[in-house]
C-alpha cells in the first residue's frame, strides 16, 4: 500500500490566497497522522485539515479502504464544481442513464462542499470518463462485478479527467463514490480541491455488505430510509435488507390486499405504498443498493392479519412471555390454507413492487407453546400423526409451513426460485438442519460468533450473512423496555466492535480455513426498532454500520485503531451529507491526531 | 387526585364529521389506560388516542404532573386555532409583552398541530387572561415563584376563556404550557379539540431544574441550543447550565479578549458571539429558562488559553493519563497573577452577555500530579510556605486560586457577589470542606448517589444540585473513545433511572430527613459531549430530561411505572415539536396500553 507522507502544493492560485487565512491553525502530516500547528512566516503552504488527511495515512481518507493498488500522489488541482462534466457516454441504455444521474449526484454534491460558499475562480473542469464491459444486468444477483479502478490525471491545459473502468454500473459507481471522496474543501482557501495523480484498483472482498432494517416495532418514513440509501452507497454497502413487518404493525400497502396495512399500520399515514417502495428500490438502484424484502413468518405476525378468519393463534395473548419474545405475541396457522393463498397473494405483490433478487422469508423464533397452548391446532397436528409433546411435532408442523411458503413463493415469482434467506433459528438446529436444502436458502446468522451452529451451517455448506447480535446488533445498550434497567442484548456495540467483527475470523475460530471463505456471503448491520423510529434512526446506524461496511469490504487484517482517524473523517462525511451521525470523540482528536488513544 | 374515567363529547359537530374516519380503531379508556378496539356501529363517539389520552389515567397527558389540585372535566371543544387570543394586558410592560409572545408561540404551534391539515371550520375562540401579581422581575433568582392556577372554562357562547393567575412571568408561562397540553389533534375527526372543564393549581417542588451541557468537547450550534430550550420549556425545566468552555475548545468568544476563540475554537466558524449568547438568553428568558455559564477553572481549561505566556501548565502533556483525566490535559497557573486578570476580563463579558442570576465556577478534577510536575510551580509554592509532597500544598494553592477567582468574580460584577456553583471535588472532601463557605457556594453533586460526601454537604449546610453520575448523566453507555469496550460510566442511563432518581430519597437514605429538603435545589440532566455533538444532541437528552424534569417538578411519590404512558405521549409531543427525541418503545405499546410491561 503506497503511503503518502509529504505534501506539497502545485497550483499557483493557493499561495495567493494564503492572506485571507482566518484560522491561526494548519495541519501538518507526520508519521500519517495529521497534527495542528500554528500557521507561522515559515509556512509557506499551510493546509487545511481535510487537505492533509486526503493523503495522510493509510488510504487517506477513503472509506471503505480500497483493496488493491492505491495511490494518490501528493498534489491537488483547484476543481470549479460548476464544470463537472461526464464523456464518452452516448448511448442511451439504462445503465447510460444511471451513470448520468450519478455525475449529476456527484457534481452537486460537490457545488455544497463547505457550505456552496467556495471561490470557484479560475477553478479547473472535471471530465468523468466511463469505460469496461459496463454489462445491462441491473437487477444484482450475488455475483455481479463490483470491481473498479480509478485513475485521476491533469491534462496540459489544466483540465482533470478522472477515468473509471468497470464492468457493471455497480463497480462504477463505487469508482464515482472514491473520486467523490478525493474531492474536498479547504477552509483555508474556501477553495474545492481535487486530489490530482490516483490510481486505485478496487472491489469488495464479500458480495453481501447490508444493513437490516425493521419497520415494524416503529415506523421510518420514506425521507428516512433514502436518507439510509444515501449513507450505505456512501460507504459502499450494498444490500438493504428491509424487515418490512412484523407481530405490531404491518406498514406495507399491499395492492391486492389493502386490509393488510388498513387494519395493520399504526395510523393511515404510517404505511409504504406500492409508489413509495417503487421509489426506494430505483433510489437503490442509482445507489448500487440491492432492496431485499423481508416478509416474516410464521412467528413475528400479528397486526395487519386479524381481519383473516382463524389465520392468527396467540394475537396479544398475555401474559406474553409464555407464548412468544415479546408483545405482542402472534403466530400464523400453518393448519389454514387460506393462509398460503394469503402469503401468494402478498408475496406477489411484493415481488411486482421490488422486483428482488433475493427474498428474505424470516423464520425466526417460532414458539412450540404458542402452537401447543390452541387445542384445535393440536387436532390437526394429530390428523397429521405428529406428536404434540415434546418439540420434534411443532417443528415438523414448522417444516410443513416453511414447503408450503417456499412453493408459494416460487409460484409468485412465476415459477422460477428466488434466492431465499432464513435467519437462524430452531429450525437450523442440530437436528433439524437437514431439513432446509442449502441450495435454496442462505441463512442470515443473529447468533453470537462463538455459537456453534456457526460450524454447522458450513459444513452443510450453507452460503452465510453475519448479523451476530453480539457485535452488529445496533439496538443493544439502551434503557429497557418493558421493564426497568437496559435491554436484552446490552452492552451497546461501538464501532470498533464492528470494525472488528471479521467474518473470516468467527469461522477461522470454529476450526475452518480461509478457502471456506466462499461459503460467506457477508454481513448485515441490523437495526431493531423497538426504541427507534424516523428520529434516531440515523445515529443508531451511522457511523457504526460504515465501519462494519469497511469490514465486509476489504476484510482488513488490522483492527479498527488503524482505521480511527479515517472513521472520523468518514463520519464527518455523512454529516456534511446531511445524515446525522454520532459523533465518536471530541472534535478534538481529529484535530490533534494520536494524542488521545491510551 | 381527580382521574377521570368516561369520556363523553359535547360538541355536535365531532358526531358530524364521523363519517371522515380513516382508521378502523378508535381508543376507549378503561383502568387509567387508553386500549385500541374496532370502530364498530356500537361506537357513537370514536376516539382518536390523543383525545382519550389527555383525560385518561393520573393526570392525563400532562408532563410534568401538577402538584396540586386537577381537575380535567371530560368533555373536549374543536377549537379554531386562528381565534387564539389574548386577553387584559393593556400594559406595555416587559412582562406583558413577553406573555403576548408565548401566547403567539402557543398559537402558532397550535396551528401546527397536525401538520396543519385541521379543519378548523365552526371551532370556537380560545381567550387567554393573565392575572396574579406579575412581579416585574425577570432576573429569575432562586426564590422566584414559579407556581400557577389555570381554569378552563366554555362560555354560552362558545368560546372557551382560559384564565391563568401567577405570580411571576415564570408562573404564568407555566400555565400556558400546561394549557398547551390540553390541546390536541384528533386525528379521526381531522380537529383541535381543546379539554373545556379543566382546574389545575400547580407550582414546582425544586426550585433549580437544569440541564447541563458541555460545548467544548464537541461544539453544539446555536440552532440545537435554542431547540433545547424549547424542550426544556415543554418539560418545565429552568435552568440552562452551559458549560461553554473546557480544555477541548473554548467556543465563547471574548468581546474584549477575541484571542480566546481565535486560537481556542474549533473552527473560526464555530464560535459563540456575543449576539449568539444574547439571544439565546433571550430565548431563555421568554421560555422560563435561566441560563448559568460555567467557566470551569483551574482545570479543565486548555485550547484558547496558549497565547498568553506561561497562563498554561500541563496543556497537552502526554501521556495524558499521568496529569488529567481525559485528552488534553491543561490547568492554570495559578501563580501567574496575569491569570486573574483574564478570568476577570472574561467574567465581565460573560456577566455582559448573560446576565446572570447564579454564575457556576466549575473547580472540579485538579490534578496534584500535573502542578507537582512543573518545578517553576514547586518553587512559587515554597514561597508560600506549602508543602510538595503529598496532596495538601496543593490543595492549598487550589484554596488561593478560588478565593482570587471568586474576588475577581465580584470585581466583575460590579462588586456584587453572584450565587457561585462548585461541582463536587477535592475541595469539597472531608479534609478540604471547611474552606468553603457555604454563603457563598452552592455545590453541584456529581458523585453516585451513595457517597457520603452528600451527607457532609448537607450537613454542612451547603445547597446542593443533583447530577450525580450514576442516574443522570446521559453521555454514558455508549463506545469508548479512548479504547475499545464502552465508556466509563457505562451502563446507558435509562428514562426509568432518571425518573426515580429522587434527590429526596437520596439524602434520606444518608440519615436526613423531609425537613432536610430545604437544602436541596434540584437537579440538572448533564450531557458532557465527548461523544455527542449538534447531531445527536436531541436524541442524548430526550426524553430522559424530561422523566427528571417531572422527579423535579413533582417529586412524586410514584415510580417510572406509572408514567410510563405520559412519559410515551410527552416524547411524541417532543417530535411534533421538532425535537428528534429518542423513540422509548414500540409505537404498538402506546396504542395498547398494559400490554407491554412485564
Amino acid at each position: 500500500m503506497f503511503v503518502i507522507l509529504l505534501l506539497v502544493f502545485g497550483t499557483l492560485q493557493i499561495f495567493g490566497d494564503a492572506h485571507k487565512i482566518k484560522s491561526p491553525w494548519h495541519y501538518e502530516c507526520s508519521a500519517g497522522l495529521c497534527e495542528k500547528a500554528a500557521i507561522s512566516s515559515n509556512v509557506s503552504t499551510p493546509l487545511s485539515l481535510e487537505v492533509c488527511q486526503m493523503f495522510c495515512g493509510e488510504a487517506g481518507a477513503i472509506w471503505p479502504k480500497p483493496t488493491g493498488h492505491l495511490s494518490l500522489g501528493n498534489f491537488v488541482v483547484h476543481l470549479d464544481p460548476e464544470a463537472i462534466k461526464i464523456s464518452g457516454l452516448n448511448s442511451t441504455s439504462k445503465v447510460s442513464t444511471l451513470l448520468s444521474r450519478s455525475v449529476n449526484l456527484l457534481k452537486s454534491n460537490v457545488q455544497r462542499l463547505g457550505g456552496g460558499v467556495a471561490n470557484n475562480k479560475n477553478g479547473k473542469a472535471l471530465w468523468v470518463h466511463f469505460s469496461g464491459s459496463l454489462v445491462k444486468d441491473l437487477s444484482m444477483p450475488l455475483d455481479i462485478s463490483e470491481n473498479y479502478t480509478l485513475e485521476v490525471r491533469q491534462l496540459d491545459d489544466g483540465t482533470v479527467n478522472a477515468t473509471i473502468v468497470a464492468e457493471s454500473y455497480f463497480g462504477a459507481r463505487h469508482g464515482l463514490e472514491t473520486l467523490s471522496q478525493l474531492i474536498v474543501f479547504d477552509d483555508l482557501r474556501s477553495q474545492v480541491q481535487i486530489a490530482r495523480d490516483v490510481n486505485i484498483v478496487d472491489g469488495p472482498v464479500y458480495p453481501y455488505r447490508g444493513i437490516t432494517l425493521d419497520t415494524s416495532r416503529n415506523f421510518i418514513d420514506k425521507a428516512a430510509i433514502l436518507r439510509t440509501i444515501r449513507g450505505m452507497a456512501m460507504s459502499k454497502l450494498n444490500t438493504f435488507h428491509w424487515h418490512i413487518t412484523d407481530s405490531h404493525s404491518f406498514p406495507y400497502e399491499s395492492k391486492s390486499l389493502p386490509n393488510m396495512s388498513h387494519y395493520g399500520s399504526y395510523t393511515p399515514q404510517k404505511v409504504y405504498t406500492s409508489k413509495d417502495v417503487k421509489e426506494i428500490v430505483d433510489y437503490g438502484l442509482l445507489h448500487g443498493v440491492r432492496v431485499v424484502p423481508e416478509l416474516d413468518a410464521p412467528a413475528h405476525v400479528g397486526e395487519g392479519w386479524q381481519w383473516i378468519d382463524n389465520a392468527l393463534l396467540c394475537f396479544k395473548a398475555q401474559p406474553w412471555m409464555n407464548y412468544c419474545v415479546e408483545p405482542p405475541c402472534g403466530q400464523l396457522n400453518v393448519s389454514n390454507e387460506k393462509v398460503y393463498e394469503i402469503l401468494e397473494t402478498i408475496y406477489k405483490d411484493l415481488i411486482h413492487d421490488f422486483k428482488p433478487a433475493l427474498f428474505h422469508m424470516g423464520g425466526d423464533e417460532v414458539s412450540t407453546k404458542c402452537w401447543n397452548s390452541v387445542e384445535s391446532f393440536k387436532q390437526w397436528m394429530a390428523t397429521k400423526g405428529w406428536n404434540t409433546t415434546g418439540d420434534s411435532g411443532f417443528i415438523k408442523a414448522w417444516e410443513y409451513f416453511q414447503t408450503k411458503a417456499y412453493d408459494a413463493l416460487t409460484r409468485a415469482n412465476n415459477g422460477k426460485t428466488l434466492p431465499s434467506i432464513l435467519w437462524t433459528s430452531g429450525l437450523t438446529d442440530e437436528n433439524n438442519i437437514d431439513y432446509l436444502d442449502p441450495n435454496k436458502y442462505i441463512i442470515q446468522i443473529w447468533t453470537e460468533s462463538s455459537d456453534k451452529s456457526i460450524a454447522r451451517l458450513i459444513k452443510k455448506k450453507f452460503k452465510v450473512i453475519f448479523s451476530n447480535y453480539d457485535a452488529v446488533y445496533l439496538d443493544c445498550g439502551f434503557g429497557a423496555w418493558v421493564t426497568s434497567g437496559n435491554n436484552w442484548c446490552s452492552p451497546y456495540k461501538g464501532w470498533q466492535l464492528l470494525y472488528d467483527n471479521s467474518p473470516l475470523n468467527i469461522i477461522i475460530k470454529q476450526g475452518f480455513s480461509t478457502a471456506d471463505k466462499q461459503y460467506i456471503l457477508g454481513g448485515s448491520a441490523a437495526l431493531w426498532t423497538e426504541q427507534a423510529d424516523t428520529s434516531s434512526l440515523d445515529g443508531r446506524l451511522w457511523p457504526r454500520a460504515a465501519a462494519y461496511a469497511e469490514r465486509l469490504w476489504a476484510e482488513p487484517s488490522s483492527s479498527w485503531i488503524h482505521a480511527e482517524q479515517r472513521m472520523l473523517r468518514h463520519r464527518q462525511r455523512l454529516v456534511q451529507k446531511g445524515i446525522q451521525a454520532d459523533q465518536l470523540e471530541p472534535e478534538w482528536c481529529s484535530q490533534n491526531q494520536g494524542a488521545c488513544p491510551l
